[in-house]
């Protein structure tokens, strides 16, 4: 056995190679070096099944009895392997096929119009040049001329400033927030004043790249959380920060070094430099927030459930080892609570309902369940557990919204029919299409008020169509969307009875999220004027079927207005415009929080809600 | 000859050993190491002769040229060489005796009565716990309890807020100034609050150490600027920081480990813990301001004089590389111009002149020689290039106020007397025995009205007493003050023509400034009601040899207040009062910054103020 062994990695048509010490776990050599986003749900205890990627090579060692357990004969057969259980004796190659689709991320958001109004502002400066009689010195004459008072300046930009104005003979652009001259630079930069928006998901980041000087969106940019091998969850998130010395040291730096990436990447193809991009505005839910900013979440997983900070921060980037201009600054958009974030704070701001007299709801379903109930007077918000099986996770077949991932489902004359993303061969079921698919199962019955399957057998009995795709297993029923000569891994794609629990639990805690913000309020269904569906589950979603299986309140169909991914558009409107981030401010100071893990109004509700209705 | 060369240091009654390669330069040798404060006035290029050591060992390299010109064949006999011209090609011993003496630099300065109002307070605060109904992050609870708004937290201090609050059940100690919450701290802390207050002279360094929760001075320290070895003077030590690329990096080092030393030390002393030092407040002129801040001070020394800033600098202590508490802050102070820096606008601060109706002046007699004039209405300022002169530099027998320097001269009935500091044998004359010395050559008409030496022989004609003292040797007549049997080295300790012309250079430079700021302000002798004399020189001078020789205007003799290091004085006062702080911000805007270089009233007055009264 040699000293190290190599890992071939082909992953999104590229290769790439990777060494390890023998008997290292497959996973970690892969993860350790950023290779590839390996979608780690369990945080890679063998339980969940999705890091499975194709091995090949010599002297493989034995399967372990987990991988037994997760892989399918055929999947086995073809060598497939779980990476989190397998160790590296040798030289081998492999193959990351199920997450090789870059994942079809929400970019776009609603539209919106705001003042072109900066955190940071340029200004040009024809400055007058010191002689004996007018001996000001350097700060002071820069200071004097941009006519702001109280104005102060870091030490490192002080320290070039002398030679900066001597260059093109004291004609300068400074670039200033309010209270700081961040940078001055020779000659006139003013059209050179570049901001990114951020939104970390616990699943998906997006960077957006602005034109600060026009207002304009240049590009965006998307891709999984780099943080997903630490766990899905924000809760394993947190875990690892407390079980591990280290933790939260790699949870930050593997995010911020996305980020950076993201970013380079975006200014390289837009022809930008990193150093005109002043400012970086982030948006997240209060654990990604924290982790980006370094913060221990510890007590965020723990009951009361407190923050370290949810107010704005403000920062020199390079605090957070954000690579854009040595002197550009983060904010880091304010959030509620421990599970009110700073993203659900952005999608208000996106959506609007803060600044209007009609009561709004607003529902984003992502990773989490959050809701926000209220107008210009006051909001009432709060968070439901439940949990990512919208975005796929917890779910037999389930995938985030990928290519090849069923995303429509419906019924006709020749029976079952699906579209998927990208139209590639389905490899998978997405939200969307979990929720179409569980509509459809309700509507004719196969799965009745109480979330039960009925056999094939009682089908047939009661005349019901589509009995012959009920299939059994020895964890019970499941319904079979894709048949195995459909798919892309020669496996059917199924609904399965645990998969409609998922859901049905998920379903009745956002219903009972949405009954006890009214009930708190004391306002009705009727008094709501506009149901804002943010996240990129709320985009695709069938309205109907969500309806249909009680995720909205029947009757809102019509009220419901689709606005993407409005945590995306708020961190961009508040790039554009100091007043969007006072506004986010501002929501956070109207907003109420009301937690449901102690409400007696929200339990009740919760038991309301569980059943379907056909 | 092997491969390193040790070099057996003494120094202060210690011992220390240094290794170098063979062909170091001894001097270079000896300050990278730190091992000892070397005086090198000229930069090390053998032209000062200050640098002389005793040096012992085999195979010494011969005397160079220079050597043989600055040394006495005395001191040649002894062993002494340059230690800026002897490369070390062995092992030797040296012995560093000129400077063996620590400096004694003026640590006292006037009194002064201020409220106790330190710009970083502490509070205790009992906060309420969290739980389900109270689920306030963290940061608010502090900020909450504090009851101020708009406050903030640095990143690396919410880090550990968290487990800090749960330490002792939610009873801290907070730390903050006016917007910063810097450190919260577990249990009650408030009666540990220190703080240092900095005044860096060109020469001398002073450090206090302050306890802010009573008000009190625990303790001082104070050494020579450890920069000396760049260079004796302000344009020296800047020539340093435009030769040598990395020339500001090395001054700023070193006057930072310098400052960190000394703090250390007195906190040793005084069993105090840096981390509970939250804030140094440091005065000086500006290019020691700027060489502190790692500021580059270039066009301070071209005309027309320009700093890079000189308004009040606030940053975090770590920033300058300030070890007191992590999260403390440094407060510089703010200057009114180039050459009338921090240390004048703290001076002016201790002196209370910029508080009162009466018209007052205040000067400062240090490396160069800064006056201001005015009252609570306004102020005009000037700084003259009086050079070192009153502080033995550039004087042959010349040594700053070090043990063993002649500090008085008189003469009685049996001729001349004097006093030494320490009462140590005289190695050297300092600045107040170089006035006292002067008014009696020019009261005796020694020296005459021009500035001329007499020849022994013009005086025994014209019987003036002490004409046995007067020699000649190359360079033209010399007065002996202490023959060579009396001092330390063997050699005379004598005043030469040189010597007179530089002080009479010096004095009507001060004279003259003092002259043009009356006239600018139309004011004469008659309106000004107190003289403040800051700076070691002034502390120590007798005022009527300093009116003799036409340093002070006659009529201002009984005006005279003597005010010590009121530099470091008004640092302290800054320290303990944030009042103070603005009181300085406030001193720099009643300010008019006179430039006396291109001032025609200044000509005049200089020349009118060259020649000398009997």
């Amino acid at each position: 056995m040699s000293q190290e062994c190599t890992i071939t990695v082909n992953y999104i048509g590229k290769t790439a190679e990777v060494f390890c010490s023998p008997g290292s776990i497959l996973l970690e050599s892969l993860t350790k070096e950023q290779t590839a986003f390996i979608d780690t749900p369990c945080g890679g205890k063998g339980l969940c099944g999705k890091c499975k990627i194709l091995v090949s090579g010599k002297d493989l060692p034995p399967l372990t009895q987990k991988e037994t357990e997760k892989l399918t004969p055929k999947e086995i057969e073809r060598g497939y392997r779980l990476a989190c259980m397998t160790p590296v004796v040798s030289d081998i190659e492999v193959e990351i096929e199920t997450n090789i689709s870059k994942a079809t991320i929400l970019e776009d958001g609603v539209e919106f119009d705001v003042d072109l109004l900066p955190s940071i502002r340029k200004q040009y400066l024809t400055l007058e040049k010191p002689d004996l009689e007018d001996q000001r010195d350097d700060f002071s004459r820069v200071r004097d001329a941009l006519n702001i008072k109280g104005f102060r300046m870091p030490l490192q930009e002080l320290y070039n400033l002398p030679e900066t104005l001597r260059e093109h003979d004291f004609k300068v652009t400074a670039a200033h927030n309010k209270s700081y001259i961040i940078k001055v630079e020779p000659g006139d930069t003013t059209n050179a004043n570049y901001g990114v928006a951020v939104d970390i998901g616990t699943t998906t980041v997006v960077v957006y790249l602005l034109d600060l000087y026009s207002g304009a969106q240049i590009g965006a940019v998307s891709g999984l959380n780099s943080q997903k091998s630490f766990g899905q969850d924000v809760i394993s998130r947190i875990n690892h920060t407390m079980q591990k010395s280290e933790g939260l040291e790699h949870l930050q730096k593997r995010i911020i070094t996305q980020l950076n990436e993201m970013i380079w990447d975006l200014a390289e193809r837009n022809g930008i430099a990193v150093e005109n991009i002043y400012s970086i505005v982030l948006a997240g839910n209060t654990t990604m927030v924290h982790l980006a900013a370094g913060l221990p979440p510890k007590y965020i997983a723990l009951t009361p459930f407190i923050p370290v900070i949810k107010d704005r921060i403000v920062v020199p980037a390079r605090e957070l080892g954000i690579e854009i201009s040595k002197s550009g600054y983060a904010y880091i958009l304010p959030g509620i609570s421990a599970y009110v974030g700073a993203d659900i704070v952005a999608g208000t701001l996106a959506s609007g309902l803060a600044g209007q007299e009609n009561l709004s709801l607003l529902i984003d379903i992502g990773t989490n369940g959050e809701i926000v109930l209220g107008n210009n007077k006051g909001l009432v918000c709060c968070s439901t557990a439940a949990g990512p099986a919208f975005e796929g996770a917890h779910i037999r077949c389930g995938v985030g919204g990928i290519s090849g991932a069923i995303n429509t489902v419906t019924t006709g004359k020749t029976g079952i029919s699906y579209t998927t993303i990208d139209n590639h061969r389905p490899l998978g079921i997405c939200g969307s299409g979990i929720v179409d698919a569980l509509a459809i199962l309700i509507q004719n019955g196969i799965v009745d008020e109480t979330g039960r399957f009925l056999s094939s057998e009682e089908c047939r009995e009661l005349h019901i169509p589509l009995a012959d795709r009920i299939i059994e297993d020895e964890s019970g029923y499941a319904f079979v969307l894709a048949p195995e000569g459909e798919t892309k891994n020669g496996e059917p794609i199924i609904l399965t009875q645990k998969d409609v629990r998922e859901i049905q639990l998920a379903k009745a805690s956002i219903a009972a999220g949405i009954r006890t913000l009214m009930k708190h309020t004391g306002r009705t269904e009727d008094d709501i004027v506009t149901v804002y569906l943010a996240g990129g589950f709320g985009s695709y979603i069938d309205k109907e079927s969500a309806v249909q299986i009680g995720l909205i309140p029947e009757r809102m169909e019509n009220k419901i207005k689709v606005i993407g991914n409005a945590a995306g558009t708020g961190a961009i409107m508040s790039s554009i415009s100091e007043n969007c981030l006072l506004d986010c401010d501002r929501i956070v100071k109207l907003a109420t929080y009301i937690e449901l893990s102690s409400s007696p109004v929200f339990q009740e509700e919760y038991i309301n809600n569980m059943y379907f209705k056909r």
